[in-house]
């Protein structure tokens, strides 16, 4: 069997297909595996009216894809283990019913709940006026308009290769006459069986224009990963806390307490150090060990990393962000004066690349443990204590 | 036969159903009255496109109540006589049409056109900017969300008790990280033939920190009950006009012009009084008394009254409004120092009542004004001319 | 035969067809033609997500209008020529996805790529505080609200008349509870196998106060009709840059540039002349005059054109408008002051009227142009090389 791909949305040819199973039964052929299967649906009622949501299941790992929030990952298990977190936003929200201007520029909070979620494509960080830039992009909101934009084309393939790998691919453009004009071009990939996802994008412009790009990959995970006495490692050459309430807690950055009320976001910003593959292994693991949730990124397409700790009480939001980018989340203003946004010519593009592992069991762990502690004895790592004007 | 429960809505659990019929065929058992149903259905066209519809008849009287804005109820009817009123906005909006920040916050003014819509649950009156309270909600749109959030849960309840009660059950949620989390949970009872439905709510505070919030029940009535010479009345301590406007007009306070070309709007903020049960009777009724239009609302749960005139001429929304709510629809900040605002500790509630009868004949509504009169003798009835501090 | 009327959306009797295919077979007495057709359909994914089209194909002229935003006319094609532009916008957008006021009030860019999009009917022109006209209008977002309101009410009628007639209805509101009333009623008509089609819109105001009114049809067309050379031409009393970068152009307004990088939009107002039926022939043809694409606008109902030049590169949006209006698309309180804006009393309205025709000879595009070469040798044709304050 060679690779098969059905097109799931395609707005340009009014392709769309309202709910369909794609499994052993529909394509036998495609792997010895049954286990495995893509199933494609809409959601209704309340504030998920009208959302597309995509589950693929290899066999081991589930995931589920919201294409109506900029093919955001909503949720993921492994083998029984949760994997995402709480957000007091409970269900997938529509962006039809979402202001992203409203409360002062942070009304993307009121879509919030995914595991991965974008931050870009013209800007990320805090809401603002922007004087640099496009002039008709100069009020920004939260974070950007990427996560709360609808994919205009999906489409699943199987490829037989190795076993079997299930890739899908998404199209998400954001553009207007007199705007910035970026289109993010997105695959999901995972083999069968495997407790591991890898995601690949492309941003590129197809304007006329010069146009200014921000990415950052909002990565949150809760319980059973994140409780008190976890731990986050990664091999870096130099950090800082962003701001004053972050320099507090420097020296336990890389633990966590536990569901803690009153508790203030803390924020620390890294630049990464990889393997000899390119790749840098972020790691939080379990207090004793037996699970890690890993993000394995390319650390030359995305060479800012944001580490968010945020241990609130549960029903709050108790949860960390582990957030390779191609800038930090500052506000636009700033990282353009650091030289952190991408400038794209017309028909530029640039990719990142990272693939998120969920280690259950303290081998997995302690093999990943061992290599960064490895990278850690070669790298500076230095760390200061306050906020740093490379950074923030 | 036992208490039968359909849901129609529940997100967590994926369920929806798009139409349903739910009626003596399809339940004989409930009672043995026959006319009763409840329809669930889906609206299409124009802003109404995706708005969820249910309309309960329990023989005599129909109700419509829209889950697609925060389960307020749409419009009535009893025995023929329509209740509710007209507003230019002809048909339910579904809140993804509306941009409540738009028009310097006055954008809920566009879905406005229910018989009864909740004004909440973070704040109602006017928009504006709070410094007080959660700085993510300080940028403050007329009466609040509430009614412009979907229902996450709805189910209709049959219970056969004292020949047959309808009630209909919904949940709408405002929360988001760092924001305030309210959680409204509503039911709507009506019993079988009667002329009555009564509507029971809770507000309640998952979250992990204190949460402010304003309730006001905005039920909306415009002709027949509402005319020239129409009448209102309701035992109260203490009443005040809301502004020099409201202020001319305070000794024709309980009666009513007929459609009037150039009025501008009159509020009067009463503090009620109730009788020997805990409850305030406020009645409209006809010029000659043949029909009445009651609220009777649960004193303790909702201490205050506001009564919104509103005579305009008949296409620009002939209405008056018998308000109860927790607080008065003043800028939040100002019920803030009035110490109105529910302050509710994580895991707090506070539950309201009221219930709505349709009156079609002089004789009830002469009982229900005798007993009006007779609240009234035993009360101190003052009435301030002019705007007073206590309540504006 | 007769008229007959399919009714496709009526709101208030909550009539919608989701999809139908009104043809030949279905309606055979219509004509002796057999090769026209009605579709409606609604569209799927991204941000089309609910968006009704209805295509309308005469046998020779193809045109999709959408309901959902304002009943624009997206594009058409005339025997295999495509009519229309490609904004960096590819499919209709559902205004539920956009947010009118983002970016300084220009959000209406994000849903900009119809072949005719109304702009008004409260205002158009650019965003701004306008202390003029009602309260809850004075913040104006770029070209107002119509393109961006769904219909209530869409019929067709098939009329046997001269060989048949199909005739497309719609009716879309803006109204709200304090603000402006205004009702516009369309029909699109054309007869079979014409390459004309006819415009004929009615606004009125069934609110019972004073209501200002703008509105200025935004009719965009890109190649094959405009090109490198490309000519515009109308019969005009007088004319005059909109500001100092349309005057730069002045001398070469009547021709156009290929895709132009970094080319900023130049804009002439004019003051038309009409033909002895009261008609302005518009007129935009290719270099070599062998095709054309025209308007012919009622100028006692359109007293204002537009000519807007966007020679931006294609993949910006190649691109230029010929706009008739009862105004220019100055801010709105300008307009005011120059006695532009309609103000309609209670139950008043006004009505316009245009055809588009599409040429695809020689021949035809000569007769046009030695009509308005006719018309412009009796015509003063006095061209300002500066803004005049009679215009902007």
């Amino acid at each position: 069997m060679k690779s098969t791909t059905v097109l799931l949305t395609d707005v340009s040819s009014q392709t769309w297909i309202e709910e369909t199973l794609i499994d052993a039964v529909s394509h036998p052929d495609f792997s010895k595996e049954t286990g495995w299967f893509i199933k494609k649906q809409q959601l209704h009622g309340g504030t998920s009216e009208g959302v597309d949501l995509i589950t693929i299941h290899n066999g081991a790992l589930t995931l589920s894809v919201l294409p109506t929030r900029g093919m955001g990952v909503w949720k993921g298990m492994y083998q029984g283990t949760p994997v995402g977190w709480d957000s007091p936003v409970k269900a997938p929200v529509n962006p039809a019913y979402i202001d992203l201007s409203e409360r002062g520029g942070l009304g993307w909070l009121s879509g919030f709940n995914e595991l991965i979620c974008r931050c870009g494509l013209i800007s990320n960080g805090p809401p603002g006026k922007d004087r640099g830039g496009n002039p008709l992009e100069s009020e920004l909101t939260l974070h950007g308009r990427i996560a709360n934009t609808p994919a205009h084309f999906v489409s699943v393939t199987l490829d037989p290769e190795d076993g079997g790998w299930i890739r899908l691919t998404g199209k998400v453009q954001e553009a207007m006459l007199f705007g910035s004009q970026l289109l993010l071009e997105t695959t999901l990939e995972t083999q069968l069986g495997s407790n591991t996802f890898r995601i690949r994008d492309r941003v590129s412009n197809p304007g006329a224009d010069n146009a200014e790009s921000e990415l950052l990959y909002h990565i949150n995970v809760g319980a059973p990963f994140l409780e008190e006495g976890a731990r986050f490692e990664m091999p870096f050459a130099e950090m800082a806390p962003r701001d004053p309430r972050a320099a507090e807690g420097v020296k336990e950055m890389n633990t966590y307490l536990g569901p803690t009320a009153g508790y203030a976001e803390q924020v620390y910003l890294f630049d990464p150090v990889a393997d000899e593959q390119g790749f840098t292994p972020a790691l939080l693991s379990s207090k004793d060990g037996g699970i890690g949730f890993l993000v394995n990124f390319k650390r030359s397409t995305l060479p800012c990393f944001t580490l968010w700790k945020n241990t609130q009480p549960e029903v709050n939001g108790y949860v960390t962000g582990l957030e390779p980018g191609i800038n930090f989340p500052n506000f636009r203003a700033e990282e353009r004066e650091r030289g952190r946004l991408k400038n794209l010519d017309p028909g530029d593009s640039y990719e990142t690349e990272f693939e998120v592992s969920i280690l259950n069991n303290s081998n997995s762990v302690d093999a990943v443990r061992q290599k960064i502690t490895k990278l850690t004895e070669q790298a500076p790592s230095v760390i200061h204590s306050d906020p740093h004007s490379k950074f923030s």
